[in-house]
């Protein structure tokens, strides 16, 4: 598909991606009457359904990655165009923040307003490696094998990851900046995400040569 | 399959699917000793997991709309004949005012009675926009690339929408106007649904449009 | 399939679905600390999951009807030979009774003790009319166009419609006469089972015929 | 594929599948402000996803087992030499400590430490054969004739197991070893470790003779 449309699926598809993040959160915990377990449950099981929908919507037009560190992922493995690469992630980023201005107006908060949530030491950046090694882990193994079930995967790894991981799993750069200006339950402070991105970008390459291992034509 | 069938089964399956929304809405609230999350967790699951079920056993049959948004939608892309529309459309409202008498019923409630629920203002109208265009986005995304996948779009989507607009997702006008006489857990005042319903139709209509420059065979 | 196979698989099922429904009743009660929402949410689950297991694995060996109602409506419809209907029934009752006692055993409690809790009048018997209704239209309305679906559509209407109905939808004689001798809290009374079998046979048999017709090769 | 591959496959799928369990008990008990059912609602829906992912991404490659009883039956029914057996089950266990030890470091914990959760009787050592017994049924019932809803059917199983046995279904003996240096919520004392073990391959056998009966070319 021309390049327009598939930046153009990569902007809505991260937008309502966030709007499902943040929008989930602010619910969840109004309601939850101070049990942020409640919260959490709310706040996974809707980013849960919310991948298995923009996945099976977006995936036939953009890939819908809705992510830098897939995006740069695929670039590597050959699945993407690096020319292609600063569109999307740029199409991501703006997505990602239009999402959580989105979800912010329907709830009648401010547009963007910076988060106070503080996420960080050495366990929550260990954390983001992990979860961003996991997602990139459960994407290659499973695009080549059974694409029509990449979807359900996806999801199902944040699902988990959002309560196996101590920093609930952002895994993705585009995310974790728009959330740093959110705050509400998903937010991460500003000064916190470097680290973040970092670990998150790391997991991605280490999961993506290693499954470059798995399915090489090697001799061993 | 011939339309006197067709009828039928968008009068079942909206029954039904109303059936679901109010009468997990009266259980969850009864049960729930008072906490809102718990409550809504029970209608999300119950509402979704309603969709799966309806849209698998009644799509073969009639499409499974259960919506006039949708049939309004399908018929300007040529998946409906425009002369088939009220007769969807009445089956669909006549459907869900049933769905809500027999939940009602079951539970031990008046047939219908008008509800007290309040849901109104800028915020709640620009989530039932938001609501409806994602609808419309997953149904014309996924139904034209994976058509057996449809079920499980859609119920994701309702499943995360449920939890990230501000007005919980009505996204539907039928459904938004049977929910008028249930004062119970899903109800809306009467007074409100005129402009739920006006910010339905236009979301349902920005993505179909969207959607059919997305398909479109264009130059870019 | 041989008739021997097929009855050790409707035998085992059905006391695997019983295992389910009883147990995880027991300890979502135990551990809800008095939350009932909670404990059918629990239970909810428990039920649906094992639902999609159960009719996966022995639907390909006897059809995983696990249902009196089931195996009469496919003796009504062709779908199974009336001589098998007896063998079929007396499996799927004696199955679900130590499917119950197995649950007891597991949590300490004596093999089968009578119910005590309450569930009749009107209400509930117009429950149990709708939730077999349902079902049977589920499984129909999947079975000849999407065989590989049936599993989770099945599962995804038990899971609404526990919370739909005012009964938490039984929709099985076999399962009500065995869970009338769990005093625990999926238990009903023995003395309200009568008109609970009454209510699903009657719903079977009606959306059998409906199915009949929308799907027959008629004029209309 | 070759040996070294699968063995590392076996490995990293185990120790997610540990670090799920563990990391989803420990978020989920921190949470719950001490409600146990909400916590092992978490660790239940971690679980589940988590085998979902696992299964989907690393089954192409070795099988996913993640389980010593799963290899051996797989051994019994000709689907896995012998001879790397050993392989296999030692990947396992050494994955699942591993597993362990991330989760512990991700939440701050020393990276492992001895459970003083008892875990012992007559009921929870028969849950335990209950629990693996339907975990090998689901397996084969399902490989044999859907090898794609494997995921799915193991994920749903384990989900309603969870609930359902009073041992909350570990159903793994290289899950079992591994959750006893974890003193957390999903942790079993080391002493407690030898009853459940044997009581797991018991039902995995049994489980693998009744399948190779129902598939079999007999003549009943």
């Amino acid at each position: 598909m021309k390049l327009p449309r598939r930046i153009a699926a990569e902007f809505l598809a991260t937008a309502f991606l966030l709007c499902a993040v943040v929008g989930s959160g602010i619910m969840g915990e109004r309601l939850a009457g101070g049990n942020t377990a409640l919260a959490l449950l709310a706040n996974t099981l809707a980013t849960g359904a919310a991948l298995v929908a923009l996945i099976l919507t977006f995936g036939p037009i953009s890939g819908a990655h809705m992510n830098p560190a897939v995006t740069l992922s695929a670039a590597i493995l050959g699945d993407l165009s690096w020319r292609e690469v600063p569109a999307y992630i740029s199409a991501q980023i703006v997505g990602a923040f239009a999402g959580v201005g989105a979800a912010h107006t329907m709830f009648g908060l401010p547009f963007l307003f910076a988060s106070q949530h503080e996420r960080s030491g050495m366990a929550q950046v260990f954390s983001e490696f992990v979860a961003t090694f996991g997602l990139l882990a459960v994407i290659w193994g499973v695009v080549r094998t059974r694409p029509t079930a990449v979807a359900f995967a996806v999801a199902a790894y944040i699902t988990a990851a959002y309560w196996f991981t101590a920093s609930t799993s952002f895994a993705n750069p585009a995310v974790t900046l728009a959330r740093s200006l959110s705050d509400t339950f998903a937010g991460i402070r500003p000064a916190d995400t470097p680290w973040f991105i970092i670990a998150q970008f790391a997991g991605a390459i280490s999961a993506t040569l290693l499954f470059r291992w798995f399915q090489s034509k090697g001799s061993e």
